[in-house]
């Protein structure tokens, strides 16, 4: 039997949008949900108890960040990294792909795999479909997914019509690598920004019958509309009864859109790696914190939220710990920012069981105006 | 009336130790008490709900640090320092005068008081006896600190002694300036390494018939053998009916020596800024999670606590943490330090209730070792 299934409660009948339930061996997770990012095995300035209490149940972690440190051997013999690092809901590990091709100079790409030195000490290593998998078979997710080519964008078409082959050959030996049945294999879409190989693509990894999809190599510096229109011939491609993964997206419009469009699950740094810039998301739009028109506010940060910090603490307050370098306005401001995705989700959720998701959406645009336009 | 009044309950037969009771406008503080230090409107890396939970009643704050960022004017404003940091239980200021005679070059003595340079952008300020209850009454602490002399370690005698007589002065004008009847000021007795003056200092601030004393200049850099030697004729020289308060304190071993010469109260920033530098206090002595021992050990801190961190992670988790600089780190770190301090002290206020406060000093020095005794 399959670790991961999926299934649709309900679907919007104007949108793309579906209500659905991902059953892990860590408990069932709401779609379509948003997952914080634990980078090295902690949601940054989080304790995991708080990340429950915002409404998480499934978070990210990085294989390539936990591989080089404190290692994948030393997370299997903690017991795992839900017990490493105390997390009681679902986890699931990207598969360090993104990380190594990141590198640039740092990296060599050949059909075995990537070539990389550590970011740490320079150290070298190489990360293929096999080691990747065998990595994240010791961290323990519930989900792991394959190790793809990320290419770079813009990139030429004869380029990306190589790679999307090579990422199918690779999600195979990925496939025939994998030995933990307590964990899921997801597979990635790749393709840029041509229809015709995103198509492609998406035949090839759906052929090989895996409990999810995702899709990525979007969310990489193209504009939004572009991003919106690859998207959505991307979901067209992938089969209805599987949960569809967006990576690295995280913006509230962003969410909104990937929802009508069909996704069922999305991750990124961008909540809580703003928020210890001082940056929280909020019902009006975005409230920079370092403001000086704050100083002497003493209301909440978003009168419309009832989170921990917007019931305790003023916008002065927060203001003077980010501005004093205090650790208390990392943890407050991740705190605030993964709430109101949290709830934004379960607000998603519940407009999709009532059909009412467009109106949402309307009415998100009209509260917050163009202020995700705003480089974030 | 007095807003900060004292009582004892019960007094050992074998040492000075006291076990009392302070009354507060924001609650009953337990003495022997330990007092977390929250310089700049937060205990570093804690939610004060944590703080809380280490058993903390009584807090300080920096009227320094508060001065100068964000302002006493605003913190008033915000409705006083409980409310703008969102603490429930007790808090007590001191002068600022400590931090500005550590500034150096950057201060200036006067029988008036001290002009200095902000450490922040260098812009000048006064900080008076006038000027700092001025300051210490908008922020509303509990209990506030009169605006001393301190003196450099080692000082001659000569300079000792006229500093003792400004430091009365300046008391009386502290104590001229006050006017929050909210608030308890207590003096602080001064003295150097003398005897002597010690005496003449405690004679003259003990006049004043203030709610509380405090013992200031100790643990400023002698042996610890001299510190407690001059500790326990200090406190000989004040009331038996006011709290004690030894100012700076915070070092396990010496918080048992403190109390053991009848202390009632300790303030220290050590346990909460070692624990932002990896290490923790235990019941086995000190644990440094640096350690290269600690990378696979997958047992808890302190094998005799119950605290959060404690109950949820391992030596290994923490190390990976504190090495891979998670904020993480210095949260769990500090709740653990503050909790082992809270539950030490609760532990000796019940041994001197039923008067074996000698056993469990024996006791602790015997589980500990000398691990005290290096540099902390």
């Amino acid at each position: 039997m399959n670790p991961i299934t999926f299934e649709t409660i309900k679907t919007c009948s104007h949108t793309g949008a579906r209500r659905g339930r991902l059953f892990t061996p860590h408990g069932t997770v709401e779609t379509p949900v948003f997952m914080p990012v634990g980078t090295q095995a902690t949601v940054k300035a989080m304790r995991p108890e708080e990340v429950w209490d915002t409404g998480a149940r499934l978070i990210l972690s990085n294989t390539y960040h936990l591989y080089l440190r404190p290692g994948h051997e030393l997370v299997r013999e903690a017991g795992g990294l839900h017990r490493f690092m105390n997390w009681k809901g679902a986890i699931l590990t990207d598969s360090g792909g993104f990380q190594v091709f990141s590198l640039g100079a740092m990296r060599k790409i050949t059909e075995e795999g990537v070539a990389f030195q550590s970011h740490i000490d320079g150290s070298r290593h190489l990360l293929s479909p096999e080691r990747s998998i065998e990595i994240q078979n010791a961290l323990g997710a519930d989900i792991i997914m394959a190790f793809d080519e990320c290419i770079p964008y813009p990139a030429d078409q004869d380029y990306v019509r190589k790679s999307i082959d090579r990422t199918t050959r690779w999600l195979r030996r990925c496939k025939a690598a994998h030995n933990n049945p307590r964990q899921g294999l997801f597979g990635i879409m790749q393709g840029g920004m041509y229809p015709q190989l995103r198509r492609e693509s998406a035949r090839q990894i759906v052929e090989e019958d895996l409990p999810g999809y995702a899709i990525g190599g979007l969310s990489v510096g193209e504009p939004k509309p572009v991003m919106y229109e690859i998207l959505e011939q991307c979901v067209e491609e992938l089969p209805r009864e599987k949960p569809r993964y967006l990576m690295g997206v995280g913006s509230p419009d962003c969410l909104f859109e990937g929802v009508a469009r069909g996704v069922d699950m999305f991750d990124c740094v961008l909540p809580t790696r703003v928020a210890r810039n001082g940056l929280a998301f909020t019902s009006q739009g975005r409230v920079n914190i370092k403001n000086a028109g704050y100083e002497r506010d003493f209301t909440p940060l978003d009168p419309r939220c009832d989170c921990y910090v917007c019931r305790n603490y003023s916008k002065a307050y927060l203001r003077h710990l980010f501005k004093a370098g205090e650790i208390l306005s990392s943890m407050l401001l991740t705190h605030h920012n993964l709430y109101y995705l949290g709830a934004l989700m379960e607000q998603i959720r519940r407009s999709i069981e009532e059909d009412r998701f467009e109106a949402l959406r309307k009415e998100f645009y009209e509260m917050t105006g163009d202020t995700w336009k705003k480089q974030l």
